[in-house]
């Protein structure tokens, strides 16, 4: 009867747990290992590198995710607030307070240079991401505030209505976008809260989410952890080790579009309101079918193990596939899509109730990939066409935004390359 | 200039590192010590016991609090709602699914009696806390629903309007409360979730707050949280091992009022909304003037550490009280109270953003006292008269909860001493 498995350090879940496995808690400061995947939960991930952090890094447990509008319209001031903000993160993904002063080491007379609370707290894992939004290069009155408006991708082209879209203007779209992920939310938290006050006066907070129990494993050294379905999810996604398989689907190639975004990756949010109480009373059988999963092991139905390949052509005595053809695990898999494929990095929610005596609670799905216009778009017209869950679910909020490379030196800042 | 400290653990925050301290980390499920205050963050907290859990108990790191409304008038049928949630909380606070059959073991043709986001998670410390809000005893038409009005504790007086209250009534009130914490959130959502589910149809969730970093400690063996203005929080807190303060101040007394809440403690919830904006541009000489304690240390203005006792009588070179009359240090203290005091348990909350460019979050203030009409009605009305934290915080949300005291064999249930 007892069928919930004990697998380690709650705090840190299922990542935890793999850490655990690997001997690697820290009890004490530990200095980076710049070339490792899994961190331990206090220790930190290098700020600067190839890439940006945040994006293979093996998904951590807790999202500020955050959306920002620039209110200037001063290129030198979005510039200057940039390079601030770098320095921020590049000390704050290191442990360390926001500004060089600190919390309580500045002058008594002036604000703190840091907020605070994060002062005993270490690390933690936390990475900062960022990515800007196609209405920087042109706002919505058409106009081209930082004259960067040839510098736009292609790639970001404004994603399309899809079929059942009820997406709320108010909490999508976006500026700049900030993801800080980290093994504590009050370390997310103090970090987005540092960068939106270094930003005063020239970004404001468009929209920000909480989330927690990342949905998607994105390294083989961690557990599939569950959605609020109740259904392992991110097993069948894009993982830090396939090398192979991130060249070519998740990093922007020389050549793919602007050179600033060589070596970096398109990201999508989508807020998905899960009907949780709907699904609550729906049978079994009907949430694996939906799904094409069974909900214990996770196998697709043609399988036993979860990671053994789905047969989308098996069927049953009755001469219907095995696999429904509306089920999630058919419409989003690869076959049915081009080939497209995504490293999906979402986060559960649960934003209190909704006023009509139900929580409200789902997915903030984030898929990271080489060109949304084939990729997401690709893979959510498919979705919102057919898909059994889609009675379940409803999306309320989008995003798309470009993240480039990540900085190798520590004179570099995030944006250089796109607005020197 | 590397303020921040590296205790330990970041999933599990400061608690981890007092257990980690403890060399109390536990890698696989091991029996609950029901003596011990200190939890490894996997275990479990016994659910039976003279007390509920989640009072004393070393509060975890994450909350989900929920309060529901009834919306059926058949007492028979409340009765047996409260029996089926006792039994699964009993199964879930150690660990295991919500039903006997859990979220995979039963019928294909039938909705799992669990479900299932937390199969893979151990217990992670789960304790749930049941409260009845004053609703219940009387609704707002004045109906005495269930025959129990006669039942109400004086003590459970409707709180009265504070100066300054600016109170959300659809995110207030409740007829009954159920405080979920745990190290892990997706822990402490799937257990209110799945009290929510069971209860369909009889109750309905009136509002319900995440909230993390746990902003008061309630023992000896935790290092002081902060709260999101950057102070360290719970320093002169009531603790777990004070037991004559706690017996003085926490646990309701045979005599007090009617035997069904004898060993219980009542609840008050303040959601109080912080305008961190304003607050981090404020010097920080003014932000320590405000609490009357220094924002590293912690200690009171008139000493050098954290536990040293306030001198109140203290003046500054010009005669000034050091600790200023309107401190929230003096209106708080109990001397300016007549000696009432508080269990604070609060947590941080982030509700995203506020639709006005600034980030939504505040404190989620808990506190559990033996009578709130001497305790927290006391010292609020002090606050809410003079506090100079008034200019940077707003009470959005108040609720009122009798909880009775433990269950003390498997076949009692949360609330037969009030029904029965
Ligand atoms: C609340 C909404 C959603 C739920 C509950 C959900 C759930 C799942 C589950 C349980 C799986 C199977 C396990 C796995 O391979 O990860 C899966 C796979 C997948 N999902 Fe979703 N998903 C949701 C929304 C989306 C969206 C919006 C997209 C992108 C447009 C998406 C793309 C995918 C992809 C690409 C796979 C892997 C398919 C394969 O290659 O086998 N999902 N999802
Ligand atoms: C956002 C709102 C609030 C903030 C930021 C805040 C912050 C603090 C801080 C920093 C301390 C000093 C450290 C400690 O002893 O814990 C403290 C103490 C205290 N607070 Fe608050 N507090 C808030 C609201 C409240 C409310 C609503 C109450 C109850 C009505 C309350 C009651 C107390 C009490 C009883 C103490 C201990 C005083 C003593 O004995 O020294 N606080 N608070």
């Amino acid at each position: 009867m007892q069928r919930r498995k004990v697998l380690g350090l709650a705090g840190a879940g299922a990542a935890g747990a793999a850490v655990a496995g690997a001997g690697a808690i820290a009890l004490t400061h530990r200095e980076p290992k710049p070339d490792t995947l899994v961190s331990d939960t206090a220790g930190a991930y290098p700020f600067y590198g190839e890439r940006q952090a945040g994006i293979i890094t093996p998904a951590q447990d807790r999202l500020h995710f955050c959306a920002f509008d620039v209110i200037t319209d001063d290129k030198a001031a979005l510039v200057d607030m940039l390079q601030d903000w770098t320095a921020a993160a590049a000390r704050m993904t290191q442990g360390r307070d926001a500004g060089t002063f600190g919390a309580v080491g500045g002058s008594m007379q002036a604000p703190p240079d840091d907020t605070g609370e994060a002062l005993d707290l270490p690390a933690s894992g936390l990475t900062l991401t960022i990515g800007f939004g196609p209405t920087l290069f042109r706002d919505v009155r058409g106009k081209d505030r930082f004259g960067i408006a040839a510098k736009r991708p292609a790639a970001l082209a404004d994603l399309p209505n899809f079929p059942r879209d009820t997406l709320d203007p108010a909490i999508s779209g976006g500026d700049i976008a900030v993801q800080a992920c980290a093994h504590d939310p009050q370390v997310a938290v103090h970090a987005i809260r540092n960068l939106a006050r270094i930003g005063m006066g020239k970004v404001s907070v468009r929209w920000s989410q909480l989330g927690f129990g990342r949905t998607s494993s994105t390294s083989r050294s961690q557990v599939t952890p569950r959605n609020l379905f109740g259904f392992k999810d991110g097993t069948r996604n894009l993982k830090a080790e396939d090398t192979a398989l991130l060249d070519e689907h998740l990093w922007v190639h020389s050549g793919d579009g602007p050179d600033w975004m060589t070596g970096g990756s398109y990201l999508v949010t989508r807020k998905v309101r899960m009907l949780i109480e709907t699904w609550d009373r729906s049978m079994l059988a009907e949430q694996q079918t939906i799904i094409g999963r069974d909900k214990g092991e996770g196998a697709p139905l043609t399988g036993k193990l979860e990671h053994d390949e789905p047969d989308f052509k098996a069927e049953d005595g009755e001469g219907q596939p095995v696999i429904a053809v509306d089920s999630h695990l058919r419409l989003a898999h690869a076959d049915q899509n081009n080939g497209a494929r995504l490293l999906r990095r979402g986060y559960n929610y649960v934003d209190g109730s909704d006023g009509l005596g139900r929580l409200n609670a789902g997915l903030f799905f984030i898929g990271y990939q080489r060109d949304p216009r084939k990729q997401f778009v690709q893979i959510q017209n498919s979705l919102a066409k057919l898909d059994a869950l889609n009675e379940y679910i409803r999306h309320t909020s989008s995003g798309l935004f470009a993240c480039p490379p990540g900085l190798l030196a520590a004179d570099d800042y995030w944006g250089r390359s796109l607005f020197a």
